[in-house]
């Protein structure tokens, strides 16, 4: 049986997790592969401490610079996260002829480009399955599975961190403040949380699906992002009695006249149908929502990090990869979604540019004429409202209202809410939340 | 580029949308997979009829025989449906060497094997994602994505009738009769829907995913089949006060000490908690759900019927063998999931052996003592209850009694209720419905 021999880069908490599956699932991988995987290396600075895993016939090593270099390794795994060494390496590894693969989602989302270069002029693969909803096989339905479809949008819940906020301040109709000291108490949430809470974690994800649906590259620094922490416990309950739950999505669109021209990407906090199958998913769950013009809506759900899911996704990028690689033959199958020499470098949809239906929480003062003269700028826009609540709650002067509009586009919006904030009655803080009435 | 040469068998509803996107989406797949997928030739009886598409450059025959045996054709796609004469074409294709994709069901549960070890001979593939759930790529990512896991279980909503009635029925408190024409009337259901409200189509596409999850051969006759035809708007009514929602699943779990040395295959009306991902999928949409050790809970979610979904399914079938036929080398990577030579002959788990937690209704007389009789007859057979309700209803002597009991094996359950249905008190119909705690 021919065999592909993989190096480890890092044995953190996911590598060390591959490492578990690649010594003890051995038996059951070569049976549904054909294919012997081994683990021939692996490298870390900390090669004391106990791992629990019994690395007989594994070189371990700290010298990372000479595994992804070394003769006797065909694939290179890499799991020491952030942008260098972890660059550096796989760029060496595919210059030197090996596949790599990898769950670092920031690498990709910024250097992605440059790596899927190389390889394509190696006759190589990159895989980062992981780096996107952790273990759902989410690229590779996506990329594969949905491979004769134009794709009409893709929705993803693609941080554990702010959907596990979002689902313990509905439940237990907590501000975020205090759920999120109770999310790093049980380690779902960092330290500082920015990375997370702030969308910019999705905002990675989203870049390269994005890529992926649309045949472009990766274009990470062109995603409006919004993250969670202006949210309240208000806002959850306004949204619930109006039918609607608040998630914060990566979502991506085509627009062009019969083909893609442009792509629109943006994260943000968003409402969606209390009763859609997006709206069940919870806690610390992710989830991927590709619509095409065949195959309709399609969700695909699981855990969105964590050392054994995401463990589940890197080794089935090394088996997908041992599957296409023919014993003495110098041919590799290119991955499916656009081979490399088809992605094309399309435009991004200005801001201003996106439509969207709208949420408005405004603070008012509560006194006569204030919402006239709201709704009459909102008008002026040709901006129609779907719904409109206020309530009398004990903030000092002011009352909060909310207002679910009909579609506009951001441009527009924005022009209307620099009006409304130049009125004496409201304030100036206004939280502006989107809302996505077709997701399924 | 290089190309792949495809033959459409049947140009029904299915074959009409395969075409459509071989057709149509020509650019997009070409760009996706690298190589060109050109319909060479299409084969139906009736060919006079407008099917809205421009075959220019397709040969159009009746002669089906020739076809599958042409000489300019690389791939096979059979949409004809049925056992005979399906069978035979797709056997001949394989035989001449040519790749397959078929949507049909009911041929791989019952001759799957037949032709599998056919197409492992020539060193061809066979491809039938579309055979379970319709457009949703589950069996791509049971076999790839989740290809490092040993799967601990598989739970489908895989048939879009039984799912529409149910849901119809649980939303307008209405019984199975009436729910039932409706769905004939809507072109949901068949004027004789035996085969799907029965689980007899739960059950094939169940025996294929099974096949695939732990490596066995296909065994469709040993599947334990209940429909839901005996379910009461009632029953609905019942679960939903329990905390359940009532959904027609098809399960399979492995059994043995390490290794998998048996499997357990079942198709019946189950309850599972009404705030699970799985009790959420709603109407005629389909979803599995894939348990195993590394990955944990992932749902595949989408439209399980219909001639774009469907389609869809089986041109990603196509591109995938397409993508790993490499020019001019005779050689297949083999799909995951097991190669040919590894499956096994696996044991079913006997019936009498499967372990449930059950939902029982009795109809007692409402007299004293009668309750008593029951629960100490499950008593003695050391079934306890997690939960029991009795209601007053207008039958006739007798009022339904709706016992949840904790899990017993099935022979042990059938044992009691046989001794149950001996008491005077109780009337001889009793319905049995299992319940699943553990679905994500």
């Amino acid at each position: 049986m021919s065999e592909i021999r993989v190096g480890l880069l890092g044995l953190g908490t996911i590598g060390t997790g591959v490492a578990r599956i690649l010594i003890e699932q051995q038996a059951l991988m070569s049976r549904r592969l054909g294919k012997q995987v081994r683990l021939v290396a692996a490298a870390d600075r900390d090669l004391d401490r106990d791992r629990g895993l019994d690395f007989t016939g594994v070189r371990l090593t700290d010298d990372a610079n000479a595994m992804v270099t070394a003769d006797d390794i065909d694939l290179v795994v890499e799991l020491i996260g952030g942008y260098e060494p972890a660059r550096t390496f796989v760029a060496t590894a595919l210059a030197h002829g090996k596949h790599a693969v990898t769950a670092n989602k920031a690498l990709i989302a910024k250097h992605g480009e440059e790596l899927f270069a190389l390889a394509a002029e190696k006759n190589v693969a990159v895989g980062f399955e992981a780096a996107v909803g952790g273990g759902i096989p989410c690229l590779k339905a996506l990329r594969e599975g949905c491979a004769a479809n134009a794709v009409e949008s893709v929705y993803g819940i693609l941080n554990g961190t702010c959907n596990f906020i979002l689902t313990k301040m509905e439940n237990e109709g907590a501000d975020y403040a205090d759920v999120l000291k109770k999310a790093q108490q049980l380690g779902y949430a960092e330290a500082d949380p920015t990375f997370d809470v702030e969308g910019i974690d999705t905002a990675h994800k989203l870049s390269i699906l994005a890529a992926m649906a649309y045949g472009s590259k990766i274009k990470f620094d062109d995603v409006f992002t919004e993250g969670i922490s202006n949210i309240t416990a208000g806002d959850i309950e306004s949204a619930a009695e109006l039918g609607y739950r608040i998630k914060l999505l990566g979502i991506a669109k085509p627009h062009g006249d019969g083909q893609v021209e442009q792509v629109e990407m943006r994260v943000h906090p968003t409402l969606v149908p209390v009763h859609s199958q997006l709206a069940q998913v919870s806690d610390s769950y992710n989830a991927v929502q590709v619509s095409g013009d065949f195959v309709e809506h399609t969700m695909y759900f699981g855990r969105g990090a964590g050392e054994r899911p995401t463990a589940s996704a890197v080794v089935a990028d090394i088996m997908d990869i041992a599957r296409v690689v023919p014993d003495g033959v110098e041919h590799l199958a290119p991955p499916m979604g656009f081979v490399e020499a088809e992605r094309r470098n399309l435009e991004t949809l200005p801001v201003a540019d996106i439509e969207c239906e709208y949420y408005l929480r405004l603070m008012v003062q509560d006194q006569p004429g204030v919402i006239a003269s709201v709704t009459s700028i909102l008008a002026d826009h040709r901006i129609s409202l779907e719904a409109m609540s206020q309530k009398e709650r004990s903030s000092a002067n002011s009352v909060p209202v909310v207002m679910l509009t009909h579609a506009t586009t951001e441009g527009n919006l924005q022009a209307a809410i620099s009006r409304i904030i130049g009125l004496n009655a409201v304030e100036e803080e206004v939280l502006i939340l989107r809302k996505e009435s077709s997701v399924a």
